[in-house]
């Protein structure tokens, strides 16, 4: 029986994602419940992004990971089931799947998606506010049953996307960007460690504050250093040492990273 | 084998609803245990009532829920297990059922309820202080068996009852009443939309405040403005877009809301 | 199938304790994952320590916990396996199991522990931050799956040992200390309940402060009053009602608590 994650900005306290639990249990009672996260930043389809993209690929195939950010419930919003490579996704469509198609793109892996306008498989009533509830968790416990995507509705082929930016090679560097900035102020960048593989030293530029080099764990430096390290996705984070980074460089998603090899 | 569902104020830090799982799966170890919540405001029974009563027809038939909101831990207040309808549950009589126990009688579902007073089900020592571990977990896990609710102990049928408001009819309209302020200081009423249906203008009083007509969600109006929605149980609610109502208002549990149909 | 509890400080918002399941359940599809707690304060291997020495006893007999903690991940810091008693336990060598370590000798329990060594039980690639998901949740996996022990590498006899304190009798009473300070500011005591067994009257003394006799709960008093109550694992506990002991005392771990039986 296939493994469903949730991914949602409902928070713990009402109860919501627990209902959704209930109507998953209740069609497809051997179903292997897991959460990611109930505690993304309220709409924040960045955010939901970066979580399941981080965390999808960790789990068994065939796995069913259902998200629910949706500031546009109520509207022309598509909902969507998809299957990218070995694994299913179901939620709104809204972008937040772009950092997980991109790397399935990357990959030449089995990408589909279907718009969810079959009633046969949703709850009897349909709220205007809690899809999450009454469409996207049916449509997963179905799923993990063995109902074929195309039984929901018809497929197709331009799912929204969210704005993704990539390094540039420079004559001695990259430019990179800040793709996500955490609650406490983090900074993740688009640069993969394994580019500055070979290098010895390197510079990193950012809202006018400099980083020397990448430190192995927070632990090396000071309280309050800036510093660079690289992240558990293999990833350059800029950070500040028990601080926040972000506020203290007033850094925003998009901004450009310069990252300088040292000349030899 | 069932499902149990738990609600509880114990928060997530401290392991108390670990251990509660750990006790049910060491007496059943095929149960499938969701949380609803963990995080009910301390000991506040109306929030943990309306949380469970929204929560519990999403779970499947026979589903055991387990709520521990339980502020007279410890004194004379009887632990209790209880069949409403198709659902089971467990723990304080302290009137947390209230809402959903109303329901049942409206549709004369069938209702029993029974005193935890066999300590054969209960854990070899009870502690006076946490009886969602050493009463009602262990009892839980034994109903999800299929232990009889009668081998518990005694039937009784005077369960204690939360106050409970319901809107009256008037003239041109309905007077309604808030029934639970949540905490973004969005304000639930007793109103069903359902009263509100062939009705082309509405008007809501609360406190002083005057707010016309429903809208179909928050985006539709901006942040700071005074709504009526239609909440996902199909109640009226009345919010402030990005903000808190109950502390404008001073609104209060138990207020009146007066609902004025205009005159065609 | 064994069931797998989970303690660490990773917080619920970044999806880091989901990766570890969705790890768990490729491994190991059929065993049964329980939360005891992901917000343990970041590195505080002392609440840690108390957190799942208060919880583990009440799993099932063949649980695996495994607990991330980690201050030093990273660096050389063994990684370990280990059966206590009934119970498997898997996670950084950092003390965080001396309570449960002390409990077992005490009892002559059997006592096992191994260096996670052997890179064939890790995930293919082990990251330098995230030892959570490439080292411990695997090991947990295949431990729950019926891998022996010694599969993962050597034993050894000298695990890392967090301080602990143990109460001294004195003429007319003991010499208690706190073990633990709660994010509430409640003071926890290394003095058993047991210990005042026959006591009619028992003064506590702590920075100062005169406590008499113990309540029976909370409730039994005003908000503001300095008390002393037995908490659910049998320990004395001093606490201010609706308010933060610590502080007021300025109270810390290691601090003396006379305790002193009135003379009859």
């Amino acid at each position: 029986m296939p493994t469903i994650s949730l991914t949602t900005d409902f928070g713990t306290r009402n109860g919501f994602a627990g209902v959704m639990k209930g109507v998953i249990y209740k069609i497809s009672p051997n179903a292997k419940i897991v959460d990611i996260s109930h505690t993304i930043a309220p709409q924040d389809i960045r955010e939901g992004a970066f979580a399941l993209w981080r965390a999808y690929s960790f789990f068994p195939k065939g796995t069913v990971h259902l998200y629910v950010v949706d500031p546009g419930v109520g509207t022309k919003r598509r909902p969507l089931a998809a299957r990218i490579g070995d694994h299913y996704f179901v939620g709104p469509d809204n972008g937040l799947l772009t950092p997980i198609l991109e790397d399935a793109e990357h990959k030449f892996e089995k990408i589909e998606f279907f718009e969810l306008s079959n009633p046969k498989y949703f709850l009897p009533k349909v709220s205007r506010t809690f899809h999450g509830r009454d469409i996207f968790s049916p449509i997963a416990a179905h799923l993990a049953n063995g109902i074929s995507l195309n039984e929901f509705g018809p497929s197709f082929f331009d799912p929204v996307r969210m704005k993704m930016t990539h390094p540039e090679k420079t004559s001695n560097g990259f430019t990179a960007h800040v793709t996500l900035i955490d609650i406490f102020g983090n900074i993740s960048t688009d640069l993969s460690a394994s580019a500055l593989q070979g290098q010895t030293d390197v510079l990193f530029r950012l809202r006018g504050a400099e980083v020397n080099g990448l430190v192995e764990t927070y632990g090396h430096r000071s309280a309050g250093d800036l510093v660079a390290v690289v992240d558990s996705e293999e990833f350059v984070e800029i950070a500040v040492v028990n601080g926040n980074a972000a506020q203290r460089l007033s850094a925003e998603v998009g901004d450009v990273v310069d990252v300088v090899f040292s000349v030899k």
